[in-house]
């Protein structure tokens, strides 16, 4: 494999999986203040566009990668959307018991 | 121009512009904690990637929206590790007089 390749699969892996931490402190935290509301609609639409695109061209790795960001995305701008109850009953479903 | 192109354009548009209302929030509000500092961390590596990869095919589109990407990514995790008293003088630095 070429090194330009490795420096784009290297790329697209830290940006997939950059919003899995994210989601995984909101969880933990429940608090989602400081995160700001407009970047999410931005990055949720730019995703959703994203993946449309991989559709359209029929490109299965970009359906998969923009797919996984959406979808971790779209997790985070809902807890910024929910009320502290409904935040804290999803946070609640989705941690194993301790 | 073709249906693909407008779509991906606008993908890249949302994408890049998203990190600049978080990076606004920050310079209003002084306030990062309920923000990933791996998100952060990933997402710099993963933006220096791409723009070394736009680099390395002598690509401008990818370089360009990547850097972009890569300074206001770069200044959320700054804002973030930075202690309260840094924090605070920065935003003022680049907040403009009321």
């Amino acid at each position: 494999m070429s090194f330009e390749t490795l420096l784009g699969a290297f790329a697209a892996l830290c940006s997939t999986a950059s919003f899995a931490p994210q989601a995984v402190k909101i969880i933990r935290t429940r608090e989602t203040k400081d995160i700001s509301l407009w970047m999410y609609l931005l990055t949720v639409t730019g995703f959703a566009a994203w993946t449309s695109y991989g559709v359209v061209l029929g490109r299965w790795p970009l359906i998969a990668s923009n797919a996984v960001c959406l979808a971790l995305a779209a997790f985070i701008l809902a807890m910024k959307l929910l009320p502290r109850d409904k935040k804290d009953a999803v946070a609640d479903a989705v941690t194993p018991e301790l």
